[in-house]
């Protein structure tokens, strides 16, 4: 401690601004709010704010700015790239304590939130209205509106009702000097200017802290969904099903693609009762007006290309029970050993090819591989597992992981569907972006950013 | 001529630069070119290039740079806010010419189209393959995508499907110095950087030139929609009526409000039949799988609101008949004099009170205001008439557009939902934005244009 305190006096200034209580630096607690998801290690951190409010983070950016000290922005530390991987000598600013729903309209159809807010609980609030928030991250019990912004997160509705930026209205941001802009709007439409809003949705935190966010509530569904769960002997298979799902025009509000490997991760801690022929499993979600038509049609379609057990619920107690192996998944590979989660998105009809890659490169480097898929938008979850206690991935789950982002550029796709840049995917960005898009990007990262203090080396 | 050779003599090195035909600069004919559907006087343009491919645009950017030469990008001319008027000395860029479709995947539920293609011309397109492009702004039967990717055009169905932004997925721009860079992607997600792609959308042709742009196309709804065409004594009873529609989750696929002074317009030059009491006709769509019952709903629910009359078409052909009222409005009105059309947008809890301000504002000045609304979106196109032959609207038609600018953003709305800032708004801009938001706008155009010569002077 007494040497921190001589390394980083300068905080000092920071705590006396701030009211009390806003700031850690007892290095063993900052330590936990330096790291994400991933196993990438932070450094050692000047301190920790928990900001409670606008004017919090504000004093926190003028007294970095005028320190020239790296903000590191934070909401509950669930991303899976890296962004809020804190560097040393940094300050990890944290929004999670600003947990307050400032306005619901049902009339206007929107939401005023502070950043802290779980983002299901914003859906639960809207559900009181007979409205939903629609972006559903699977992370959505635990991870925050203000990080979900950040990444521009997807979740398993996105592929009905679209990704975090499409509800994004318009935000409150503090730049990096501590200046404050209002950005967007509360109307459904508007043309105003550049799209700052959607600028910094999915800027990582290096463009601007976001303190309050305008979003948009859509109507939730009259009926509780109907899932149907399918089964395959053959992945392949199951992508085509997708296929014929989205070109039959179906709709689905959810399609899941599960590969064994995670569902014996599943079986193995809850017990599902897997086939031992079942190479795949798909979970489609109906929540439309004709939601029972709409289900059986898929059913109907997944046996046709091959299912051996096709069947919908029939309780909406079921469609959630089937919906809960998919949300399992995550967790039931974290049992397995250490995780290196990827997020490559193909174009739809590339979705089987992609699928071959992933299991052609699993078997070349002799690697586990557990891939879950967001199937109708094309965005695969492969995760590599590896030794647990190594620091990082060993060479040749890097290779594998190199061999598929290539694999998803070369199908047209992108490295990142969902889970953002961060660090993790940093040296194969000019691979997909290009050196003139990437000079743009630095261009407009100095316009928010000129001293290079808000979340530096990240997302760009 | 002769006069205008000496001035302009550097063009001759743009003509030898491009292939044989692409440029004009006889003034008589280049003057059609420098205007859009404003009473914007243009100035005199050195010269119009009719681009026919990319490599025509990357060849004028890079002469327009090392010249100096101010350039105005053109699609079909049909903006409203004067985006497309060109200044004294600037090149024209029309893109009308590039109208392939590229790429049609009804798998991928995409096209990749030149900017040129009429929009309602790749609707159809679409139609063919069971699928539809959403955004179709008033004019889309002679506006390109093009223009409508610059504005982030809006439209009838928009209530449901949201903007142009919500539909652009990838773009190819050809930067000021004559760069090319890819933005964005042909998959449903993506998060690899900055969203430069939204960027672009709405840009007005200020940050660089599309050249072109990956799509997204939807599901066309299976059966044909359902119109429900109600008429009110009070124009208010029919904007409470459409936030009960909202409220009620009908979810419309268009939900249009015309007013009397539109009404007497159309029936002057149509012949509709209107009813000497009518203030208001609603008119709502739905699409959806239970549009009869959607349909039934939202009568009702004008009924409930005072609604004099309220039926919903039995036929097809009624459905679509009774929508070309509303696409008829903008030409009805023309015939009255000149017209300054306006385009706030407000929550949609606050139509009501716009409406109101409307009105008054217009009994207040003496004023014949024409008012249409995509009221489910809470925007509003109050058109201001004026005498023909006034190069520009007298002042008391602008102190009426500036109390009804003021009253949407007193009401939380904003002075542009889906037109833009053109020239036509830009004193009122920074009322919005405010100073901050302003210079981060002009910087990121310094980062894109840092010799000012794309569209200057709009949009910012």
């Amino acid at each position: 401690m007494s040497g921190r305190l001589v390394l980083f006096r300068d905080v000092d200034d920071l705590i006396s601004a701030l009211p009390p209580g806003r700031v850690l630096t007892d290095p063993d607690v900052t330590a936990s709010y330096a790291r994400d998801r991933t196993f990438l290690q932070a450094g050692a951190v000047r301190a920790v704010v928990l900001a409670e409010s606008r004017d919090d983070v504000v004093t926190t950016m003028k007294w970095a700015t005028a320190n020239g000290v790296p903000v590191v922005p934070r909401g509950a530390g669930t991303g899976l790239a890296g962004g809020a991987v804190a560097g040393d000598g940094s300050i990890v600013l944290s929004l999670a304590r600003m947990t307050r729903i400032v306005e619901l309209s049902p009339a206007d159809e929107i939401a005023v939130v502070q950043p802290g807010v779980i983002t299901a609980d914003l859906d639960r609030a809207a559900r009181a209205h007979g409205l939903m928030y629609a972006p559903d991250p699977s992370s959505y019990e635990i991870s925050t509106i203000g990080g979900n912004l950040a990444t521009n997160a997807g979740g398993l509705r996105c592929v009905k009702y679209g990704v975090t930026r499409d509800s994004a209205l318009g935000l409150e941001v503090v730049l990096a000097d501590g200046q404050v802009v209002n950005t967007g709007r509360r109307t459904m439409k508007g043309v105003t200017g550049y799209d700052l809003t959607g600028l910094f949705v999915g800027s990582e935190g290096t463009l601007g802290i976001i303190t309050e966010a305008t979003v948009r509530l859509r109507r939730a569904p009259a009926k509780p969904p109907i899932t149907v769960a399918a089964e395959f002997t053959s992945l392949r298979d199951a992508a085509s099903a997708v296929a014929a799902i989205i070109a039959a025009g179906c709709q689905p509000s959810m399609l899941e693609l599960i590969d064994r490997n995670t569902l014996v991760a599943i079986d193995d801690w809850r017990h599902i009762g897997l086939e031992p022929t079942t190479q795949g499993m798909l979970l489609a979600q109906s929540d439309a007006a004709d939601g029972e038509a709409a289900a059986d049609r898929m059913a109907a379609l997944c046996e046709d290309h091959g299912a051996t057990f096709a069947a919908r619920s029939t309780t909406p107690e079921e469609a959630d029970e089937l919906i809960a192996v998919r949300r399992m998944a995550y967790q039931a590979k974290e049992r397995l050993g250490e995780c290196l989660t990827e997020d490559v998105c193909v174009p739809r009809s590339k979705l089987p090819e992609m699928i071959a890659e992933i299991e052609a490169v699993g078997q070349r480097h002799g690697l586990m591989i557990c891939t879950v898929a967001h199937a109708g938008d094309g965005n695969l979850h492969p995760v590599f597992i590896f030794e647990r206690g190594l620091p990082e991935p060993p060479p040749h789950v890097w290779a594998a992981a190199d061999e598929i982002f290539r694999a998803a550029l070369r199908l047209g796709g992108t490295l990142t569907g969902e889970h953002g840049v961060g660090l993790l995917k940093k040296r194969w960005l000019e691979l997909e972006s290009g050196p003139v898009v990437a000079s743009l990007q630095t261009g407009i990262k100095r316009v928010f950013d000129p001293h290079n203090i808000l979340n530096p080396g990240k997302a760009i």
